[in-house]
């Protein structure tokens, strides 16, 4: 999406490759949203690094991400024996998997440029297919947003007012994002609508990100704090909520995402707000059979004992909000029931939690 | 309550008045969790500013500190002139009202204190009397807290996990608190519980305040996101909900009080787990008829798109969170219906929101 840096605005993804110089261009998310950089990593060891460190989130972006850091691995290999070139390769799968071990569409990625490359007969050939295929795994990622803007956009109405939590933007994409297309295709429709950042602590993504990526492209917002939206419904100032989803159930509807967004949920449903979850179809688990057996990632205390910020003068720095004596507890994500789900926006349509089964083949589960 | 500082334990109260030195002594609560202090103001001035500045919060601290303050300002007068005193004390009362104009509570302390001294045939009489009434409110109110928490423990059983919201803790009182009372209570009754202090953004009054407390007293607790009570409550680990209120309608039931309460009350009732509220009869107010007239101050949005806090090194500072190009909508409280509510704990017994009009002359209403 669009960044204005001293008065120029630019379009930018946020993770690019440079196959000439065998570099992977990543937005440094961890300076937003106080600084605007991108970095770049010079070998795919770096490229693994920048996704530990967190340079880059969101599963679509790093797994992204990861299907350059393949081809970049790839590129450096000096040489033309196909053996010793497919051992290289299995190495930088594995450190670009370990950047991230839970993570399961950094792997699916990888997966898909390993199978596009072996029709490669040589290296050179095997090289050239990796970059074709990371590079059609990126452009994918944009399709599948645009299209979720598409379908979602129709939701959207003039002079609505949107609540939204925590970050799937463009951020967390390659471009356009996920719980913000439809938000950036209504804007490009030329409608009017307000929206609602929750800051979504204890990270505060919402604040930071969301709130950074909306005032880049000029759509009208405030944050709120997490307290607030049930104070907004009960005053009839919130018309809709669209939220992404780490993991949605194929076989039962029911949503994962961060911590906060079942209490939205709940919320919407007492006031009759519709929500609304946007998704591409790589975080759809058609796996589980329940949301109770989603494991609940708890994070360090730290997160919720304080707070990262700037000060008036100085750099980011984390301060402590609670009693020094005190510990927290701090989960990361919660599921929401398929009940309190008004619809699933996704690449292909928007459909209730219970219709994703039916239309299962369209959303690409692909078991017996 | 108690505090320990540098190993050495002693009750305090939030504020007390030195007769000899003529000095209000107050818990400095702008600089807790991370310091604990007590300041004293050498004259009604100073305690005036003590209440504007917020070195004081919660309206019964708030009221006791402005009849000490009355007193404190009486006795300064010099000379034996009934009517110069008279109109000294209109001056005294007109600056301690005038430090929080939309306070209730403190007016009607201090009006309380004057009535006291009416009965006096001198100056000298009259200051005595306004001593005596100002510490004699005082004591009520540590009374009032005292019988909230003998009602109130009555609820905790052993093993309990209470979610609380905000700080109703003994520092917004003179002492005991509102709905920390019944836990203290269970605590000296030697039951087991545990305590989840909700952080309470934007002002964070759960993790520095309620969290500092319940360390003080050597309550298990812990702090977490006010986004984390759902999840808690859907994985059954929260067994009842007390919190405190600004303001409760008599006639309805209604609850204003720090913005989130209403949400957790919504998630409460969802999860069939009580909602209690814990209130001193001061804050009923039997003249409203609808909580949609209680007025909601909306704050500086600085407070919502940042935090206070202490850095690893130096001094309690702010810290911007959000993009610094972003607003905030910044709403203080929120109002709770009547039909979420399980019962309000008071000084004369528990009630369901709609048997307070029954019992209104037990609970202080005074009208036809």
């Amino acid at each position: 999406m669009n960044v204005t840096v001293r008065g120029r605005t630019r379009h930018y993804r946020t993770v690019t490759f440079d196959a000439r110089r065998n570099r992977v261009n990543l937005i440094e998310q961890r300076l937003l949203p106080h600084e605007f950089r991108v970095v770049c990593t010079h070998n795919y060891a770096e490229t693994a690094r920048a996704i530990s460190d967190m340079i880059v989130r969101g599963a679509p972006a790093i797994a992204a991400t990861a299907a350059y850091g393949l081809a970049q691995g790839a590129l450096a290999f000096h040489g033309d024996n196909l053996t010793r070139f497919r051992h290289h390769v299995d190495r930088v799968f594995q450190t670009l998997h370990d950047a991230r071990p839970t993570a399961v569409d950094p792997v699916n990625a990888m997966k898909q440029i390993r199978a596009r490359m072996e029709s490669g007969q040589s290296v050179a050939d095997q090289q050239a297919l990796a970059v074709r295929a990371a590079e059609a795994f990126a452009d994918e990622d944009v399709k599948h947003c645009q299209a979720i803007g598409r379908h979602g956009t129709k939701l959207i109405r003039n002079g609505m007012r949107i609540l939204t939590h925590c970050n799937a933007g463009w951020l967390a994409t390659v471009d356009v994002g996920t719980a913000t297309a439809p938000m950036y295709a209504a804007q490009a429709r030329g409608r009017k609508f307000h929206v609602f950042c929750d800051e979504t602590r204890p990270r505060c993504q919402g604040a930071s990100l969301t709130a950074w990526e909306l005032a880049q492209q000029g759509v009208s917002h405030q944050v709120i704090a997490d307290n607030a939206a049930g104070w907004l419904m009960q005053q009839g100032e919130i018309d809709m909520v669209i939220v992404g989803s780490d993991r949605t159930l194929g076989r039962t509807g029911e949503v994962a995402n961060k911590i906060g967004t079942y209490t939205k949920a709940v919320l919407a449903r007492r006031h009759n707000v519709p929500f609304y979850v946007a998704i591409p179809l790589s975080t759809i688990d058609w796996n589980l059979l329940c949301g109770a057996n989603i494991p609940i990632e708890e994070r360090d205390e730290e997160e919720v004992l304080g707070a990262w910020g700037r000060p008036a003068k100085g750099k980011r720095t984390y301060i402590r909000v609670a009693n020094p004596g005190s510990h927290g507890r701090n989960p990361a994500f919660d599921v929401t029931p398929a009940a309190l789900v008004t619809g699933i926006i996704t690449p292909v349509g928007i459909f209730t939690p219970k219709e994703m089964w039916k239309h299962r083949r369209k959303l690409g589960y692909e078991g017996p």
